[in-house]
């Protein structure tokens, strides 16, 4: 199973292309899209929620990580595999928060280029086919992997205090996880305390409340109403724990 | 064939989790997306618009349909087998006016739970494995459903006179099917009087007019233009029937 | 493999519908999302689109095109082999460039109709039963297509000096082909001159450039920014040449 974790949006024609890219190396792979909104540009903020998305998947997942502003620059083109899973894609960060919690690491980085390498769109032309011949069943040398390290950014804390995505609902993912804080912890964003619910339906119309969402990551939510209306939030504030 | 009919959005993480998961336990069924963004967690307009939609699918069809604000409250998750069609998802009304106008009916309460359910995300834990069960042909039994009725909702009107739906062209579908009023009917929105077209390029460019949409609603749409624009329209609104 | 190129909007039931009808038909076939954003109801600046990014697909390939804005009125339904690729779609001009940079071509008109063909989608009712025969084998005869040639529209230029698409970047492409004009051109803007640069991570952030996309098109961008908003810039406005 092939999971894209993009920025390029829904709409457009980069994650249909990269489709393409990959069911013509990788016919027999059923291909799902995990996120195609991704943090815009910011392997930061996205390295988190990767993290915790791809925690759930089946562990011989393969998953196309692209979230490249320096497409075209220095950063390395790399691959992982940890603990099972294959991602590839950029080496700016994206897979650290994942690297940082396996237990089961190979890194490499991807000495193969295409015939015909565009200079900003690396996701379908070098990352898409590297990963539809690893989930084809090419081993990392014959995919044209190289044994090395990848760029670690170790100054990143292991949770991100702080909004990672809103949701169609206006619900606001942190890139915190649910296990590490207990209950009656009290978040405070833009000046207003919340306090946790087990989930919607346990908490009055238009109130605000945090949980652990499906994915084990803090959501902050208003049940019935929009979070990120109310609280005029956008990604990467700050949420504070009290 | 499997089709989803959900609020989730066609952004975020939760229809390609569900595709996911389905394909887990149904990896032979096709999967269509034929609404991401039903009214967001309005179940009873949802169900206007779901059943139009609904109507014209293959007879074996089976419809994930999950627009469920009491996720994880006292909504009993259900199955029905309507005229051949299995719609899976939570009884809260969404499947009240398939239902109604459904001729063959079995109506299931589903016991089944999943090692692991979540509190907010039924749709991926909870909905999709018992639908995926449905489509690689297990019995309602061997799925883990129950032979009992489901919440009904005997208040709602057989049609609504209301607007269900916004799409990208700023077309307005009402809950009023096209077959149970005439041609000569005028419809009244924000004060403006609407008559019936059969399709755009016979009305003149920046006009109003209402037509049966291709799945049998009523809707107001303007040529060259955005109904919803023009008629500042929101979801909800009440369309009159003059 | 089907492409599919429409307006129709990545929310709503369009695209869904459209592919369980491919499926219908051509059930073997893997369908892929090329555009469903393309430029709304406005064929000529689709047009330039459409040429440019079908000329990297594979050369068997059947694309959907489907921007549409006299559905029901005179416009013919035609199918057009061009360099092997086809396409099937309105003979309203959404073809003309495509077919003008093409050397070898077949011009169909469908004769073809379902029992049952509503007035404003033809894209699921006509167009995507024709596609999935042509991708299923049957000859253009058995498909129901006529030999016979197609609307042009000889007045329209061959690269279009115009913003004919905005990506989630807020990327300004245009309908400049980046193979006909050279590095040292300088185009203008909304007043302001911009200058070549390879790829984003050659500009300083905030710095807008223009460059040859993935595609081969004249792209407008800031490097960490959104040209689209820096410029103002909509659909259609014009990017002069100096």
């Amino acid at each position: 199973m092939i999971f894209l974790f993009t920025d390029f949006g829904v709409e457009g024609p980069y994650v249909g292309q990269v489709k393409a890219a990959l069911w013509q190396t990788a016919p027999q792979s059923p291909v799902f899209d995990l996120f195609a909104d991704a943090p815009d540009r910011r392997p930061r903020e996205a390295a988190y929620l990767l993290a915790a998305y791809a925690e759930s998947l089946p562990p011989d997942s393969h998953i196309l990580g692209v979230v490249d502003p320096g497409v075209g620059g220095e950063r390395p083109p790399v691959a992982l595999r940890l603990d099972g899973r294959w991602y590839v894609g950029p080496g700016n960060g994206l897979f650290e928060i994942a690297l940082r919690r396996a237990r089961h690491i190979e890194a490499y980085v991807i000495d193969w280029r295409p015939a015909r390498l565009s200079s900003s769109f690396h996701g379908r032309d070098l990352f898409a086919p590297i990963l539809g011949r690893l989930a084809s069943g090419q081993t990392a040398e014959q995919a044209g992997l190289r044994d090395a390290p990848v760029p670690r950014f170790a100054d990143w804390p292991d949770d991100l205090p702080a909004v990672i995505y809103l949701d169609r609902y206006g619900n606001l993912m942190t890139g915190l996880r649910d296990a590490t804080i207990n209950r009656n912890t009290i978040l405070r964003l833009a000046g207003r305390k919340i306090v946790w619910a087990r989930t919607f339906s346990e908490v009055p119309a238009g109130e605000a409340f945090w949980y652990g969402n499906a994915n084990g990551l803090v959501e902050i939510a208003v049940n019935g109403g929009s979070a990120a209306q109310i609280f005029a939030a956008e990604l990467g504030v700050i949420v504070e724990i009290i």
